[in-house]
């Protein structure tokens, strides 16, 4: 049994503060913590709100329940499990299987690798399986990769035509990584990429396959080779496959190292999640503001703005990562959460946010709280750009919290030489309110480390506002139900298959108008 | 002088209709137009609703709004400009620089066709002057063209970095998309590219540089050829480039057939838009829905879902064109909006986006509205994929308008053989709350002439969401300030510069440390 927030007096404690916190501009403070510095200056923020943040993680037993994570209770108790995905980065991991699926992937690579083997790496995967190797392979190959990665993660049959659209089945590596090795998306695609290999004039197919599953036997039995079966186990979850051999594609694609130095740093920032003091705990600060912005002051969504090209990808990863997690409005105990919980994740790299959408970030009647993300250090020699990418990250962040007054932007108006008339009505279009929060996240440079510290400092953030909310975030109802769905329908659209009168109205038609198409 | 929304009786009829409509899963209401069938059922409708919005676009002056769009008046009053879009792609434009324009395009690309001439384009722009490009080349070239196209946007320097990677100068050319000529983020990427073409063994390097631009001037004192300069206006807002000459990269990679055909078939939507009466009108019955759900619901986002990886760049397309446009809250004179305006968009391709974020869809507290797109016709042979696609987009909109009650979960939890307390407690977990609208848009088949309706859908939605709301669509405000104080914070970051002590504390803190790192 838990209380909903709304029943907890510290809760309502918590709201009162934040209620008549402004931001404010003439505080500093950052958290460094596993090569990250978190910049939280511009969030509401005072001593008392701390405090009272504080008693209300107390209220919540969070020093119990952040102990359960990292030793692998079960803390997913919808679904019986543990949530060990520490684990799989610990310098010194519990589990002894966890090292011998490391070296496994380890020895895998080093031998493709000194035989020169596999020109194209054609990665099948979806959400889980698939979002954590995009975002490093572009991080750390985005200028190209001696080998050629291509994924495939859509049912939508371009996707795969694309993907494997002029390769070498000789020279291709089909990955296939599935956790349940179920995944309808992975397996009807990964038949396809099979099917594409037999047509060529390989000996066996299955030379040129991979699989990442915890269901080995499933594997196995599509024929999969035992010694390309690669583990993973069911106490991570998919939106935490990253940690796992599911990143061998990575491995193939920029290097070994990158698991080992991801898996270092996301490793420090465990060991601050676990031991720094909670006024000083970057993803505990980083979940309090958010919990605010959400749940007392109404922000509906977050924005996530990596001023880096590289990081194109950690968008969808957070997305996932976040909405999975803290898309639920039930309780750990099944009862209604009765505060707003996680909210929409969206974003873009910088600049180019600036010149699709930072106007509503600025100008428009709601806002969403931003998450600045950017390298002190590039990694390429032309310093004008980096110069220009560090101002243009700083000087949005900056008109987001001062805003621009009706005074100052009459004042600008009547200095470009209009008259008196045109620039007050011209002002009032020209005003940014400001006083809309956000966070600095600034890596010393993007190094696997810097990345693998990144992603343990959103993990745990989520951990935390979970915690807060009193909701499991490592469940996934609603993608389970859709999945359910899908199946019937696919049976209702075959040839043989009955349209049920179940369906509304407007489902049935295109049910009908689909099915005779295909007819 | 315009009234805000909530002072007009028109208004409040509306919201209190809207209040007690439901979504009703009985009815259906889909409207044809231009190749594309609009599907609304799942939106909260009633005759007398749609009634109401009808008398609410009467006290807008809507159709007299529409007719000023049209005949290419002043609508963009803040920066006293028209904007002519529709003219771009109308069969028989009024200004006969547009056909000249069409013309030198298709005469470049012939002639270049016709040489086998440049093996890769580079393409330089930011937002509107990249985007639709992206989406053009992605949606009809997404299993490879005989050009390879590369994109550069973004200031940060690996971006060129990544953008000329291993690309031979003497097959490239560079495009440089800015409508000003003055985009600092185009300009730097620029002048790198043109650096990379002088270090090579050409004669003259701007043999192989394009500009697309209303500066012409400009341009040609930069060093690009007179004739390869080709022109867009003053009248054609950033956001609505794809319409003119920025696209000669989609015509380099995939024909300039496919440029007509997107003129025709945005045609075809204008003409709907122009003629269709209010109730039968796509644009308009789509934004009186994104008008109640954001206003008077209360939904803070908008997902855009394309059942179809070939539409992946739809998703920031349309962020751009709705969130710079309706991201405001003040009136056309200048007053506040005092409602609630464009809401945040945000999406990914299903069905990627059904293991990214679709349980927030599903069980968050919030929800959003969702347009899910999809072909009724694949363009590959795979009939197993496709059938499964368009299963999954019906399921997840299914679900979305009917949901999981309680008891139907508890049977669940019951028939997979749970004992009753076990199952009781689980149910809650699985609850969808159902009720959240959706459109559901088909296409019959993904083609240039579809592609170019379904833009201009949405872009004739928005703007009569913007003559709804009272506010200006065309202007860009928050954008400008940006600019403006990143251009000061980069001279500040400049070894001889100098930080203001006009910053906030935190911003003050990192201007000196990356000054430091710079020097």
């Amino acid at each position: 049994m838990i209380t909903p927030l709304n029943k907890l007096a510290e809760w309502h404690n918590l709201q009162n503060l934040a209620h008549k916190t402004p931001i404010n501009n003439k505080s500093l403070r950052v958290i460094e913590a596993a090569g990250i510095s978190l910049d939280i200056s511009a969030q509401h923020y005072s001593a008392e709100l701390s405090k009272a943040a504080e008693l209300l993680l107390q209220a919540r037993d969070f020093n119990k329940k952040r102990l359960q994570l990292f030793n692998g209770d079960i803390v997913n108790t919808t679904e019986c499990r543990a949530a060990w995905h520490t684990a799989l980065r610990s310098p010194d991991p519990k589990h002894p299987e966890i090292l011998e699926e490391r070296q496994r992937v380890n020895a895998f690579v080093r031998e493709a690798d000194s035989e020169r083997r596999w020109r194209n790496v054609v990665h099948i995967g979806i959400g889980g399986s698939d979002w954590g190797v995009r975002l490093a392979v572009q991080a750390f190959g985005y200028s190209g990769t001696w080998r050629q990665v291509r994924f495939v993660s859509n049912i939508d049959g371009h996707a795969i035509e694309g993907g494997l659209a002029g390769l070498d089945p000789l020279e291709t590596l089909v990955v296939i990584a599935s956790k349940s090795f179920t995944t309808s998306e992975t397996l009807e695609n990964a038949l396809r990429a099979v099917q594409w290999l037999k047509n060529s004039s390989l000996k066996n197919p299955f030379d040129h396959v991979v699989a990442v599953t915890a269901n080995t036997r499933k594997a196995t039995e599509w024929g999969v080779k035992p010694e390309h079966v690669f583990k993973i186990w069911d106490w991570i979850g998919g939106r935490f496959s990253i940690w796992s051999a599911v990143s061998i594609t990575t491995a193939l694609a920029v290097g070994t190292d990158v698991l080992a130095g991801m898996h270092s740093g996301a490793a420090a920032m465990d060991e601050h999640f676990r031991s720094a003091e909670l006024t000083h705990n970057a993803p505990v600060q980083m979940a309090i503001a958010g919990v605010v912005n959400r749940s007392i002051l109404g922000y509906g969504s977050l924005n996530i703005a990596p001023y880096d090209f590289r990081l194109a990808n950690l968008v969808p990863y957070i997305q996932q990562l976040e909405m999975e997690s803290l898309g639920k409005s039930v309780l750990v105990d099944g009862k209604p959460a009765e505060v707003s919980t996680g909210p929409a994740v969206w974003g873009m790299p910088g600049t180019d946010a600036q010149h699709t959408f930072f106007q509503w970030l600025h100008q428009s009647s709601d806002g969403a709280p931003v998450d600045f993300i950017v390298c002190q250090h590039a990694q390429h020699a032309w310093a004008n750009h980096h110069t220009s990418l560090l101002a243009n990250c700083l000087a949005q962040r900056e008109a987001l919290i001062n805003g621009k007054s009706y005074d100052q932007a009459l004042q600008e108006c009547l200095d470009s030489g209009m008259n008196i008339n045109d620039a007050k009505s011209l002002a009032n279009h020209r005003v940014h309110t400001g006083g809309r929060p956000s966070n600095l996240i600034v890596l010393s440079r993007l190094s696997p480390y810097t990345l693998g510290a990144l992603l343990a400092l959103y993990e745990h953030k989520v951990f935390t506002q979970a915690t807060i909310w009193g909701i499991n975030p490592f469940d996934q109802w609603g993608v389970e139900y859709g999945k359910r769905l899908a199946d019937g329908i696919t049976q209702a659209l075959k040839p043989d298959g009955k349209v049920e009168n179940k369906h509304d109205a407007s489902t049935a038609y295109w049910l009908n108008i689909f099915k005779n198409k295909s007819n």
